[in-house]
């Protein structure tokens, strides 16, 4: 696998279909400059767009169209891609999904259905509906076109100028920071944060392989995968990938501070990465220049609803 | 007065102390491609801590420190400058201003004075304050200082490769756009966008002369000077400035669409701009490049309140 051409392919494939998503310099949260990607604007709230437009842009996609199993972020970038591109899409989401992101893949005009539970049973249902009708499914995290299109976000990131010795990124199925891994082969020291409600790697890191986990708190509709994707447990397995557990406590706390200082919005897995540097989980050195990947801004309630 | 080389000077001047917010180009809000500035992830959340910090770093600044008035967020810049740089500040806020801003100038710090009535009872105040007791006033936009301050906005953009033919602001006071006129001396096309109850500049131009005008209206809080400064109607009615009335339920709208397709949540008055695209009070000719300026971001109530 050849993940630097993949990842080229990717960003070029989608360039026009997802924003070139800013990016922001600031000292204003911990007193020393961090880079931030506002990954969060990106069309549909989430990076997850990323890897559904090159999922749907290098596969063929039959009459039945595309399905999705979704915590909400992933169903809306696949409902969103397929809409731009022509296709017919049917999303199933976990009730747990919450109504700012049910509401999100309705507006979309996707065929929606939200079931009992958690992640797991919604992934279920959704390879049950893609074996019957023959529709493309577009997995979450753990396909390498997903990946590669979450890459895409990193060789922007570099495009942009980024200087960081250290990135922090949240951690749910692991497609994100497979991405990340992917792209930059060591060259940048990755960091995953996970809240302690949805340690899905540092389990699989622990345990030598991936493990089903207990999903909880306040990030689990967005980083609520049940286990680690195995891409995403190969590379971190592979470059020792160090994780970082933060409590919901200090995801809140993040969310204030980065509203109050920046007027940025994200859900509370958007602010999982920056809650490892704002409460001390992650204590950089003297002189290491760190960069913070905001991921999702689907927050409920609406804020203006 | 050379602007030109006053902006240029401001904009050295202030560096590390303000950001350098981001910009973001989307066609997702009108089919066609928009350039965003997002000043209102700014300091204090809007683009007045420009002005602010060039007006306390070209002064002398009394041991009696600052006073300013302000609908809010040119207070809660003034304040925040203040702190940052050492000096006491008392600011001065209608009540209108309300909780959100009230609360964003607690944060600094500063001794706060909330009035009752409008915009210009405070301005009142704070110039017998700064009488009695020598502070420096900074006035919110009739200033020079101000208004080289926030045209460093124009020219960072500028650096940033802004490619519009057009340029879409809000107006209350004048500062900001007065800041453009300055900087971009007819290079590039501004358009004054206010609310229909903060019409200070469309009344002005009407009138030959700043006329007070009554304000009202969701803008108010941060557009609702009582007439345009002196320094604004110089350079528009100079430049045949156009202006264009949006309503409330047109800034409403924009509001939502810009969280809903971006989340970028922006107050009233960093959506005004917007509105006069969406609402199609502007209509660009065909391949027309049109930016926007996102202003303000300090909405009421705090959504994570």
């Amino acid at each position: 696998m050849d993940w630097t051409t993949d990842i080229s392919a990717a960003t070029a494939r989608i360039a026009g279909h997802v924003l070139r998503t800013p990016v922001l310099t600031s000292s204003a949260l911990t007193g020393t400059p961090v880079a931030f990607k506002l990954e969060h604007l990106q069309h549909t709230g989430s990076f997850k767009a990323r890897g559904a437009f090159n999922t749907l842009l290098s596969s063929p996609v039959p009459a039945a169209g595309v399905a999705a199993a979704s915590g909400g972020n992933h169903g809306a970038a696949v409902a969103y891609a397929a809409r731009a591109l022509g296709h017919a899409a049917t999303i199933f989401v976990p009730e747990l999904a919450g109504p700012a992101k049910i509401a999100l893949i309705e507006r979309t005009g996707a065929t929606l259905h939200v079931m009992p539970g958690e992640y797991a049973n919604a992934l279920n249902a959704a390879q049950e509906f893609a074996a019957q009708t023959g529709a493309l499914q577009i997995h979450a995290y753990d396909a390498a076109a997903t990946v590669a299109g979450q890459g895409s976000c990193f060789a922007e990131w570099d495009d942009q100028g980024l200087d960081a010795d250290t990135v922090l990124i949240a951690v749910g199925g692991g497609g994100l920071i497979s991405g990340a891994l992917a792209w930059w082969q060591g060259r940048r020291r990755v960091i995953a944060i996970e809240s302690e409600g949805t340690p899905t790697l540092h389990a699989a890191l622990g345990a030598g392989a991936p493990t089903d986990v207990a999903v909880s708190g306040i990030a689990a509709n967005a980083l609520g995968a049940r286990r680690i994707g195995d891409i995403c447990f190969g590379l971190a397995s592979a470059r020792g990938t160090p994780t970082l557990l933060v409590s919901d406590a200090a995801i809140s706390d993040a969310q204030r501070r980065l509203w109050q200082a920046h007027r940025l919005l994200v859900e509370p897995a958007g602010a999982t990465a920056l809650a490892a540097l704002t409460s001390g989980a992650y204590q950089p050195a003297a002189g290491e220049k760190v960069a913070v990947l905001l991921c999702g801004g689907n927050i409920a309630p609406d804020p203006l609803g």
